[in-house]
């Protein structure tokens, strides 16, 4: 049917009526079923499809599920790509660089998650200061009757809390630790007009300046190991650092010996350098809480994704402005 | 030395000069360095010092420290006791009725631990809506790499949180909830006429309209099992309830039964019914957050508490108003 396939070039409407959209989706997230969530108003291409030959070169949107790496090679794939919408708040899965060279957008979950992954850091940063998870497991193995009292924490309130990115995230963040009686200063790329918040220009700053550093910046070539040996060591002996942004925003290596050797307080950790690889030394640590990066993740969030991404999908083929565009870099 | 004795019965002090105060701390408080802090302000008696029965029918001020029981048997051996200085937030370890009766005026911690129970709390809400210490366990047992993503939490912002009980602790914990985005109402002995949560005059009616209860209100003979079978039964299937008030408060048995049916969503405890033992039936749960009684522990909270005992103690001597009178029942 010529007039099919001719449409399918000419609007990337197929013979379901549904605009096409390459569907990106690694073994690992098959888990979220997007696929049911956004199929039935978008006709969702896979490799393995039998269609797929035909129509990759037609297709002019890719949706990302979760962190799955968008290369150059994939790109080359689909040469008629316009827009890569994202499910995630970080893009450093995505090769922006190549895809600005390209002329192709992208976009991200915006602020769908934002207010889940405050909450959450919150409550990794109570874990860890009030040992909430190894007083967990203290009474699950049965030693409250046998030891008695449990090693005291240490209290939230009056602490310096240094945020490490003040965008959308770090901002709700700050809004819930003020209401602790924290008190806030932040480093991020430069300092932010409206925010009457201390800004510290250097990380080392900001750690040596706080009692817990809560990392939430986007992972770029520029952060990439930020929190390394000397900032750790800035932070120092009661400090501790939770990180909800990505794995090697942190020095893992340098982590894992700064806590071995108790030269930082503790580290509550939603994310990793080699997920879902945890390094060993870890595990057997009390000031450290663990989480298998989930800060994201509550039912309602994901219904806020949907939205942003429907939204941003259907303001590439109505030619509206995205919901959440990635600035280029 | 009939001076110094006559001086033990005309003021309590003794021939070091310091006021005299009965040590009262059970076995298992010893790990609480109160002796080494006010030792150096009073003269601590304990029943093994050989000075015990000279001394304690001299004795005015009875410290009471952590949860030891005040019994009318312990008021027996003390005749001129006319304080009872308590060390907790809630008292109802000592027989405040009996105390009323005989004239002997009781103080509790007042303030002290308010934060570190409200910022507990709410780690705990955090920690049972997020499923952040199933999530450490989950990482620590090497499931990340085989099982992949871990089951969804429950989102904290939009809850509507049921607060039992708001004193000072229910209004720290409902000035942070706010932060989050929650949306309050409460229950106690009576509307505040300053507050404008919603007030729902039952327990139940609070539980029906609410996603979450947090109880921490005093326990008395009217709020023992004040959250039994029927109150649960109306939080229910998707419900979390947080204890940081007293085990006593809920009728653990029903807890359990409910837990163990899903017939509420989960529970996160720092008391229990019979401590320092947890039904056994909780531990291999995943929806419970379990804790050891330490809500109020950090060395910031302890050294607040000192401070309160000592002034408690000083307006005694100096016939001052106390900083944190009970009120006689």
């Amino acid at each position: 049917m010529a007039a099919t396939s001719s449409e399918f070039h000419d609007s990337n409407i197929n013979n379901d009526g549904l605009p096409l959209v390459f569907y990106h989706c690694g073994q690992k997230y098959r888990g979220i079923p997007f696929r049911e969530w956004i199929g039935t108003r978008y006709r969702l291409l896979e490799p393995s499809d039998s269609t797929f030959p035909t129509l990759s070169c037609s297709v002019r949107v890719l949706l990302c599920v979760g962190i799955s790496e968008v290369t150059s090679e994939i790109l080359d794939q689909l040469p008629s790509l316009e827009c890569v919408v994202g499910s995630s708040v970080g893009v450093n899965h995505i090769d922006v660089a190549e895809c600005c060279r390209r002329g192709i957008k992208v976009t991200s979950a915006g602020d769908a998650f934002t207010e889940d992954v405050a909450d959450y850091a919150v409550g990794l940063l109570i874990a860890v200061l009030r040992r909430l998870s190894s007083a967990d497991r203290f009474v699950r193995d049965g030693m409250w009757p046998v030891k008695g009292e449990y090693p005291l924490g240490l209290k939230l309130g009056g602490k310096q809390v240094g945020i490490v990115g003040l965008g959308s995230i770090g901002s709700e963040i700050a809004k819930r630790l003020e209401a602790f009686g924290c008190i806030i200063a932040y480093n991020s790329r430069k300092k932010k007009e409206l925010v009457t918040f201390p800004y510290y220009e250097t990380i080392h700053d900001l750690a040596r300046n706080s009692d817990a550093l809560i990392v939430c910046c986007t992972l770029t070539n520029e952060t990439h190991h930020l929190i390394n040996k000397e900032v750790l060591t800035a932070l120092g002996k009661t400090g501790v650092i939770v990180n909800v942004g990505r794995g090697p925003l942190i020095d893992e290596k340098e982590l894992v010996q700064s806590l071995l050797h108790g030269e930082i307080g503790g580290a509550a950790l939603d994310v990793f350098e080699n997920e879902p690889h945890v390094p060993e030394e870890l595990l057997a640590l009390n000031n450290v809480v663990l989480s298998a990066h989930k800060a994201v993740t509550t039912p309602e969030s994901f219904s806020a994704l949907v939205r942003v991404i429907v939204g941003n999908l259907d303001a590439f083929f109505a030619k509206q402005p995205f919901l959440s565009e990635v600035e280029p870099i």
